[in-house]
């Protein structure tokens, strides 16, 4: 690379006028404060209630609830992907039956920190249930709410307002004085906040690293947190994803520089897959193909929309003639083609899965070609990401992935990172999010060591409990709000409960087994008339259990109806017989447990 | 440690006297050639078949065959653990379908290289299928395949005959001349062989590292190794598992050494977590208890039969005093005490997993306890390891794992050891096997890279196919034999196939609906008598849908029996249209796709 091309990437060239979030005031100068009468004496005791409704001990659904008196704020509404025993689950949101069950509460606006799905996933499912209150966030997170609500039929128009971090704006509610600043992530327009409230200041990170050397971004504005932190926060909930790796986390200038490296040795062409929402990387990869002149071809539902919209906004920079269709792709040679891809998690239906299964018109993995895997694997997708690199090798692809070269960053800090914002801010309180139980724990290990601040200090909360701020001291109570999952399957909102899900699993791992018997109420007559099995045995081989199954059957009733004394034959005590000792024959000849459906026709 | 307790514990302290494998010659000298008369011209065309039952391109159930007319030989017989997406299969296994298509063929060995359950796991499934071929392996390994077999009910004595790598041991046969030699591994007696054939000469690693420090073991054989290989190898087959990792695979000792760190800051118990079949590992930590005087309790059944068959043979070294019974705990104080127990993955019914959920009767999780997870994550347990450490972190314990400190080593040879057998070898072809297509991918770069060889001498195979080796060349045809999944799910081996699973997949993610309707033949009356529906809605809180949907099974029926011509009402014909229209429907109202499964009577 060039010194020239190394000084112009390393300056930001993003200048955008964002519109304005109108009807507030804006300024350039210090901070202001909402309590600058703190040293008088405060005599409310009314608390400031810090209550999650999700992203505590897990990743997604982040969103949580700051409330004063009737008074809400609402940070973030997330979604997560389901666990490996929810079969056929989408995704799980964060569940509003706190408010629901409180319609005294006003929602006074909801804050957004980025836009991605586990920070927005939640809003077309929840808004119209909030009565729509106003969000605030970024114009790119806007952008993309409103791309994605307007998937969702039926729907209210979002006001969203829109807030810009460099221009220091403030949201002020009579009680709360929001103050916003800009952090680095894999999305531009991530922000955090600041919370001003009438009992103490408290911070949130939202998901962020520090990059000094950020691709088309700012590095994180240390000197407006520094400003802000300055006014005293009682309580900074961060972001601890990050909290197991040691050292700074690497910057997107590096990951550019690797991506270079394999940009000058493949001689064919270079299929990139990465996540739909990492913007930062898709303008790298964008970079340098303009630089290597290759066309670029863009290959997912998702990221084609994301880029578009940053496209618009001027959030990145890319030449006319450089994006084109995946049907003009015979027109070039390999050297000169870039295929940018959703599906680097190996995921069934999305776009590097789609090419090699050869269910994609246009594009083929052809001897010859380099594929970069530019994201790291999320856990619980190893295995399908490690079929998805056999299948690459059976068809002729050379590999680079993480674990090869640093081709990929992480969006959250590391542990140096999250030193020094502790050190910047200076926390009286800490209250990790963002993170496994086990990673919050280690979060508060760290603020201890850094700070000195004592282990009672340090919050390590569980979703829906109630975290208290009264006259600048926080208080982890043990009340709790609701805070369970939310199911969504299909058009279903929650309509997946546990039941349902106990049978998804009971089905899925020894399946089922319908007897379908009729009783003549006079002769006391039986027959079974049909066995079905699904999922338990493959019927046609064995009709030897079948035939067994049968005459055991027919011998259970008949004892059962001996017994009763008049012609009331008893149905669902036959069923019930029918389920322990049929299940129990099954398990003695299989060792399976399939679900036992008894159908019963009396006649 | 004091320099004595080191130089102690580098010196290998086993000495045993292994039975030998009595009808054979042994000697100490160089090793014997099989076909010494190579420079002869050979006229034989037949060649000899190396043909994988499992093991290619995936981890577990390695099994191979090599066959010169109708002789075969088997190496190891291992099972493998389900995939993602088969629910309810306990273990796969190899499929010997091609023995049972060619009866001519007669079995002289079964080959094990050592005592891990995707070596040895098939075994008590297969040999009665093969009449019980006799098995040469390492006294160890003897014991602990007779344990397992002791738990089939049954099953025929298995004629076992022990091999020591020490003692250059030779097993001749008329076309076939296998010696054995010793590699390093996780467990002890692990060994490779050289099979000498009248085509020419295969050596096959096992699973293997080279630990110049192991604990309780001595180095890798190179002298032999080295000596064998003079003779020529035509192929080398090798563990390509840890192709990916760079540099020298940790020695044991070194494992020892941070272990032993652990030891001395930890003020409580200590909870160390590994596999049963880690017994290098476990041994590590007996001496570190011995110690630092703690008194050791076993946790899992599995470790308990293995660590007492390694002691009775003399393969560990533990004093009479130190292992206690777990109802002794209470009289222990914290520091004390060292509990070994298996569940490092985060297994529902293993050790540690029962001590977390509060079933283990006598040791629960306090705090101040230190765990260690001495063990990886294997691919696909993420989530579960997460949520044991997210688990024993609200208990109190402190963590500590394998990304923390050097706590685990594999059993695997990494990068630069692979180079250094390939020096010490030097093939004339390769054939990378325990790893996935992608990792196979790679060993053959490395062997071009490291010996020059040439693309087409390094062989990229698929289970079942069959590799021929005739006059020192060998051969990738395009010939396969059956190499099929053979899965196991509790009595049942190989009944659960395609369509069975397919079941399964599909009830765990929209569960099933049951209709059940009669139809009077003569009247042409309709009654929708129950519909039943598992883990597709939760049938209390969906009356409205019940409600349609037999409104619109009975709309649909009266349609169908209107167009019948005469009485004759065909009831596949209608389970057909219900199973199509109403599964229609159902999607249309929920977006879900629930097995319909129509139960239809006429009378």
């Amino acid at each position: 690379m060039d010194d020239k091309k190394e000084t112009s990437l390393k300056k930001p060239v993003r200048k955008i006028v964002p519109r304005r979030y109108d009807n507030r005031k804006q300024s350039n100068k210090s901070p202001i404060s909402i309590n600058k009468a703190k040293d008088k004496i405060n005599i409310d005791n009314n608390p400031v209630k810090i209550m999650f409704l999700g992203g505590l001990g897990e990743f997604g659904r982040n969103m949580f609830v700051a409330q004063y008196k009737d008074e809400c704020l609402i940070f973030d509404m997330g979604l997560r992907f389901p666990e490996e025993n929810m079969p056929g689950v989408d995704f799980i949101i964060p569940s509003i039956e706190y408010f629901a069950n409180n319609k005294n509460l006003k929602i006074l606006g909801v804050f957004i920190s980025h836009a991605h799905l586990d920070h927005i996933g939640a809003v077309p499912y929840l808004m119209s249930k909030l009565n729509y209150p106003p969000i605030y966030t970024g114009l790119l997170t806007k952008e993309i709410i409103l791309k994605r609500q307007s998937e969702f039929p039926n729907m209210k128009k979002l006001d969203i307002r829109v807030i810009d971090a460099e221009k220091n704006n403030h949201i002020e509610f009579k009680n709360f004085l929001i103050s916003v600043f800009h952090v680095n992530h894999t999305v531009p327009d991530s922000v955090g906040f600041l919370i001003q409230t009438k009992q103490g200041n408290v911070m949130f990170t939202g998901d962020y690293k520090i990059d000094f050397n950020p691709v088309m971004d700012k590095p994180a504005d240390l000197t407006r947190i520094v400003k802000l932190a300055s006014m005293g926060v009682d309580l900074l909930i961060s972001d601890s994803t990050g909290i197991e790796k040691e050292g700074h986390s690497i910057s997107e200038q590096e990951i550019f520089q690797n991506l270079e490296v394999i940009f000058m040795r493949s001689k064919g062409r270079i299929i990139l897959a990465t996540f739909a929402s990492l913007i930062s990387r898709l303008q790298q990869a964008i970079m340098l193909a303009e630089k290597f002149n290759r066309k670029v071809i863009i290959n997912g539902y998702s990221m084609k929309t994301n880029l578009a919209i940053a496209n618009k906004l001027k959030y990145i920079k890319v030449s006319s003639k450089t994006i084109i269709d995946a049907k003009e792709i015979n027109k070039y040679k390999p050297e000169e083609l870039l295929i940018l891809t959703t599906g680097a998690q190996g995921e069934d239906n999305a776009g590097l899965m789609r090419i090699i299964n050869k269910e994609n018109v246009n594009i083929r993995i052809q001897s010859g070609d380099t594929v970069v895997f530019s994201s790291s694997v999320i856990p619980g997708n190893e295995m399908a990401v490690q079929c998805l690199k056999d299948s690459l090798t059976k068809q002729g692809a050379n590999i680079y992935h993480y674990k090869m070269l640093d081709i990929h960053a992480s969006g959250h800090a590391q542990k140096e990172d999250m030193k020094l914002m502790l050190n910047l801010v200076r926390p009286k309180h800490v209250m990790p999010f963002h993170g496994f139980y086990y990673m919050q724990k280690l979060f508060n290990d760290l603020a201890q060591d850094v700070l000195g601040l004592r282990k009672e200090d340090c919050i390590l909360a569980s979703n829906g409990q109630v975290v208290e701020l009264v006259k600048n001291k926080i208080l982890l109570t043990s009340k709790f709000i609701p805070a369970n999952y939310v199911m969504v399957d299909g058009l279903g909102v929650g309509d997946v409960g546990e039941i349902v899900l106990r049978d998804r699993q009971a089905l899925s791992k020894d399946g089922m087994f319908i007897i379908n018997i009729i009783i003549d109420r006079k002769s006391k007559d039986v027959k079974v008339l049909e066995i079905i099995s699904r999922g338990f045995v493959f019927m046609k081989d064995s009709n030897m259990l079948i035939k067994e199954t049968k005459e055991k059957v027919n011998k259970i009733i008949l004892k059962t109806i001996k017994k009763t004394v008049n012609d009331n034959v008893n149905e669902s005590y036959i069923r019930n017989i029918l389920r322990d000792e049929i299940g129990l024959f099954l398990f003695q000849k299989t060792e399976r447990r399939p679900m036992i459906i008894p159908i019963v026709l009396e006649i």
